[in-house]
């Protein structure tokens, strides 16, 4: 998938404004340049490939669904939530920029995402502009990941039950994980069937990719994670581990990775390898 | 206009979801319902009025411009922005809620306005969903509002000229207004020398919206307003009144209000007395 990596960093350098005025552009392009694993672009392109779907369209999805990711870490890291200052193994971008500058290129990230959806020319046929502005939309907003950052946010030193955290996680990092394959499956032709099981799959490596967070931020080194390890618990967060234990949530990976297979083998979709490789890099990874 | 003013209420009353999760869904009706002017869903209505558009598409497009604004002014007013503790009367959200939430609160109302944009049913023709999404878009970022507010910050206590401070408005507030003219347009038939006079008419509004800001935030007290009065002083900001002094300003507002009534003349639309009579709203208004 090296390739297709290098096509989305080609795609954000492109598409992210270098002359957006009085060094806006520039904390943007901080913001979201030159690091990061692009797990949902990555998600977003297998998820074409599978299902032979138009391929400028999904660059497009790529793009906005990383431009989402990376406006949320953005503030996010900001004093007034987490208050970090490492990210990606640079300083965030308030350490870098001040946090007024901090919280507009947010701003502008997000409306840039929907920019990038919508582009004037032909070159995307409008109904699937408008559907992939529905699905990105929906993830990112009050039922999708602001709605579980809020969950987030009141929970703090509280005792969450599994349901409730797993309900938390779901939005919170999970929706944009789904909304990743859905988008790259919504650019080809419709197939209910095929499009449950996708969504299956998104909803398994969404919530597995949240276990192993919460496992590496308590078994890596801060330099490893490029980001603050040991934070859940200096912030006093419930998490996997917390509620679970290691040994566990370690299974609970497992067993999500597995899940993530299954449906990929139920969906009929022949061309699924980078899926089936993307799970297992979410699983496996160390960082 | 009154029976439109109820309409864009009773819209944002049910689309601003009060079950969001952990108060989140509190914090984004704040922020949004009972009070404005709501000067941008009007326009947007007169506009669609004006070109016998699309009135379903219209409600939302005046919905979703609205929640862009109400995001922009519950960020604006933290602390690492303007630092302002009323709005429309009422404490601010960060006030209220605390930053954390009101900056997740605002993310979310972005989000919101574009799955307002984008109904999963047929309710709206999914290619004027995305001409919408394309419009909105890109008046609310980098090169639209958000790029205004960078100017803004970057030059807090410096010299603007006159064309520096025109560029600034036309982003930071014009945007917004002149989209909302256009996403009404947008609801109609395409007529090419129609678009381009209203265009011109949004233009000329939305930099008197600013103007006459400018010369009320230094001629009414803070209970008018609802706001802060002397702020832009305060805070030692460039306004139209510091760069041109208040005679000029008043003058400068009134040939916008004569640019935007020309405008109309030579549009050809038959239907425009509630485009007229915004114009005039926005000129004449106190507050």
């Amino acid at each position: 998938m090296r390739g297709a990596l290098r096509q989305v960093e080609q795609a954000l350098e492109r598409w992210v404004p270098a002359d957006a005025p009085a060094g806006l552009g520039e904390a943007m392009r901080y913001g979201v340049l030159d690091g990061g694993k692009r797990l949902r672009p990555l998600l977003v392109r297998a998820a074409c490939e599978a299902v032979n779907g138009h391929a400028d369209a999904a660059m497009r999805a790529a793009v906005a669904v990383e431009l989402i990711h990376a406006y949320s870490l953005v503030h996010d890291d900001m004093p007034c939530m987490d208050n970090d200052v490492l990210r990606r193994g640079k300083p965030t971008v308030h350490v870098r920029f001040g946090e007024a500058a901090a919280m507009l290129a947010g701003d502008a990230m997000q409306a840039l995402a929907f920019e990038v959806l919508t582009p004037g020319d032909a070159s995307v046929p409008p109904a699937l502009q408008a559907r992939l502005c529905a699905l990105l939309s929906r993830a990112a907003g009050h039922a999708g990941m602001a709605g579980g950052q809020a969950i987030d946010l009141a929970n703090i030193g509280r005792a969450l039950d599994e349901a409730q955290l797993r309900d938390m996680h779901r939005r919170k990092t999970g929706a944009l994980l789904e909304a990743s394959v859905l988008m790259g499956a919504a650019t080809g032709a419709s197939d209910p069937s095929a499009w449950t099981e996708l969504s299956t799959y998104g909803a398994a490596i969404g919530l597995a990719f949240q276990v192993v967070d919460d496992i590496l931020d308590v078994t890596q080194a801060s330099d490893k994670l490029g980001k603050t390890a040991g934070k859940d618990l200096q912030h006093n967060k419930p998490t996997y581990v917390s509620v679970l234990g290691l040994a566990a949530a370690r299974d609970e990976a497992q067993q999500l990775r597995r899940a993530a297979h299954e449906a990929l083998d139920r969906s009929g979709l022949a061309d699924c390898a980078h899926l089936h490789q993307l799970a297992d890099l979410v699983v496996d990874r160390e960082s």
